[in-house]
């Protein structure tokens, strides 16, 4: 199924009588094959959201003709929408540290072909992940943070050069200045190794050990100016006991990390991801 | 969102374009407002399976005209279908054994009003639980076991008297015999204490002992004539260690069985689920 | 394995060689067969906690005997210690307002015989649950709740009156006075509907709901002067999603709520909860 | 903690009083300071387990003195026993097919010094992941499998010369033949797909679809002349729907087949894992 291009359409738009029909009915006189639907009601904004993927061979026209066509019905509903196309693959480009679990899994995903994206290059504050990165066939630039701002237009300027469209934070523990929070809003993606609200900010396993809690979390949400206060796209818990260390803390932490941000980052790179406020709808 | 009467409609039929558009025009054409709305297409069978639930006074007609209308769309898409009335609760009848943890946990559901059906009896082969019942204002019927043809006789004829929608099997212990599956196939629904295809029929405890699993579970299915072997409506897992006795798996299995039950029961009593072959979908 | 005698040897002291083999050499030489062991070794404090149960039928003397005895090697390793006979079981109190999800689940545990103790009454702040819990043949008291001071110390004259050992808020709403969590320190329970430290307080699903995390929780802690703040004992979590309302987490959170609290009060009836300065140290 | 030397003790025993008082007091007359200590009695076999980790440094005696002297104490309580030095790694023999996402993982737990393992060699019977593990420095060792026989034989082989302590079969997809099984009994280690005992053999993932279970699982286990049915080691299962495709399966399927792959090969090299008759104790 994965194989067959798709169109995905994502919109929302004022809550009302007859979105589904004029959308649906759209495709239909045109012959298009729903491949995945998904809709969602907010009722604290009174907004609707919605996602379709289509198969783009069955519709009549390429995706520019769709987006003129679907233009008339975005209108009248007055909606937000998108159209990403499958055959143009999400550029991300990835920001690391030293820490590498994180890396190591998305690229593992990347180059068996589960995440479907292209990874233009790999940034680092250190050069120690160097020979891995390039063992992938992937530029990686080394950025040292000696000057925080200049290193910040640097990454920024690499980022554009690359033509990227996302920007993941994969455990790079240097926090984005507010100027590039807002220049890439919705397109920074940040995994923090709590369970967010708790422990935000540093050394998360360190105050859960302090605080004695019984489960440790991970969270990746979108980047904004406010730190760890972004709208959170995928969480999740592992049990610890009374006998871990914060070592072993960090070890299980290393985990859910990884899979949350996977995870996180593949809603995020299908479209399935809307945002609402500082929350996310997403259509898993 | 609960306190408004609902219509909700649940529907299978061969999969084609349109579909969808069909149905949310019908709906959008009389103003209906669709509260709820989930798809699937079951590749396997080539079958497009529905569940919409709209509010009854967003549409100008009661539910005996929708159905004269909307049979008009359900020809032409040669639809199996159902319409409920949240009006008319479903009326499910309870048969149990000694064991009282599944009862306790759905009658609880039922008094606190999560659970939102009528219980107009419940049945058992033992007195033991009498009081308990009968302190909530539901007649209990005590039905020997020791003929058990006429056993099962008396118990659906029980059942009909009561105008049961649903029996529920809440550890029940006892094997319903085979026309009685098919008499009332699809509206049977039992909890095994297992995770199902693993340790079915007795003493899954003990079985799930012997082999030194890890996991334990339990699973919700409807009833038919092959035992534990129905369509799978909803499981869940808890972990176990080589320290748990069978009476620790059994102290542990209870709470998953009790939330596994309720859980497929709401599906159920709800509309949630639409069988396709031996399994299941699930809209939640 | 239940049904047989056991003394339960709970204690604490400053970790050192030799613990151990003088606690094992001890019950050795008298015949003393133990069932259980449990052993940590606290790096931050430099403590050792130790849990060991022992059939009470394999020592030649009584629990004052015994008592007596162990006060030497007590002594010699400046032990806190505590021993607790599973013939006199633990008087639990639960203090309730209207939810009764808690106290159904805690009832039932208890007339199954799942959960070991004497539950001498129940106290509440409304009338709402005298008839279910006077069926189970436990007094009931209404406190109402008008002048608070007034009440609480009613509260705490008849948690005295019934000689009770542990206090548990089954969702009592109300915030003990700092007095009265000194008074019965270490023996009072509450069950708070969120996984904390997140969302301490009133309405923790609302608070949860406007952050949009993706999964909720419920905490079991000892009471302290702080709210919410006291020593956890167990905590779990369930996944939502961003079509989960108010009052769908609510209905969630209670089926958590509920077995969070079974499990903590089972750890704390069974001693294996030991209080290290503001966390616990659990032997499940 | 981890950088400090320790000796590892296992051992199991027909079970009666005075066993831990006499290896605890052997520990203490020397010094010995314990890190952890487990204990399990099995009531079915009426055998005692048991593990004890020991600070090398704390004892005034090397491994072979502590041998000698403890061989005194194992006599007298008919104890089979093992004693292990984590100045001595395990050396792990990894054997792979196609699929690499388990050897990724490993890999990575190696290079980061999380799995504190030798790897000596990967051995295949595709040529596909040679560079990517000699880019870790580990020899890579080609086996077609055109003449199984001789293929076992070669991989035997290779596993003696290069001294190797475990075989570890990640998604091998090839039966070892029954007499390697019992030449190598107790340290081939397997992952297969499923939660055990459903679906064993071939395809798990078509059987899961096809039986319409709601859970997938993977299971950790030592292999033994009967296929997938040895000691299980650890297990883990992650929920599905009718949504996901066998595809879908097979992908959230990776993530618990190298998560519990990884723990229970964790648990194996640390000598957590003591088996008994078909079942696992396995001291977290």
């Amino acid at each position: 199924m994965k194989s067959s291009r798709r169109y995905t359409l994502t919109l929302s738009c004022p809550d009302r009588v007859g979105i589904v029909a004029a959308v649906s009915s759209f495709f239909a006189q045109h012959g298009g094959w729903i491949v995945e639907a998904s809709y969602h009601a907010d009722t604290q904004t009174g907004r609707f959201f919605m996602r379709q993927e289509i198969l783009a061979d069955s519709l009549p026209f390429d995706s520019a003709q769709m987006r003129t066509k679907f233009a008339v019905v975005a209108r009248q509903f007055e909606m937000d929408w998108q159209l990403s196309d499958s055959a143009q693959k999400m550029r991300v480009v990835i920001l690391v540290s030293k820490q590498d679990h994180c890396l190591n899994d998305l690229l593992h995903r990347w180059r068996s072909g589960e995440l479907e994206v292209d990874i233009p290059c790999v940034i680092s504050n250190h050069e120690d992940l160097r020979s891995f990165v390039e063992w992938h066939g992937i530029p990686y630039h080394y950025v040292p943070m000696g000057d925080k701002a200049a290193a910040f237009e640097k990454i920024a300027a690499l980022f554009d050069e690359h033509n990227g469209d996302t920007l993941v934070l994969a455990r790079f523990m240097q926090i984005l200045p507010p100027e590039l929070c807002r220049r890439y809003a919705g397109r920074v993606i940040n995994i923090h190794h709590s369970f967010l609200p708790s422990f935000a900010g540093a050394k998360p396993y360190h105050q859960a050990y302090e605080r004695g809690v019984k489960l440790i979390g991970a969270t990746c949400h979108y980047v904004t100016e406010q730190l760890d206060d972004g709208p959170i796209i995928e969480q999740d818990t592992v049990r610890i006991d009374h006998g871990d260390s914060v070592e072993d803390m960090v070890r299980y932490g290393r985990d859910i990390e990884k899979t949350v941000l996977a995870r996180g980052l593949r809603y995020h790179v299908e479209s399935r991801v809307l945002v609402c406020d500082n929350k996310t709808v997403v259509f898993k």
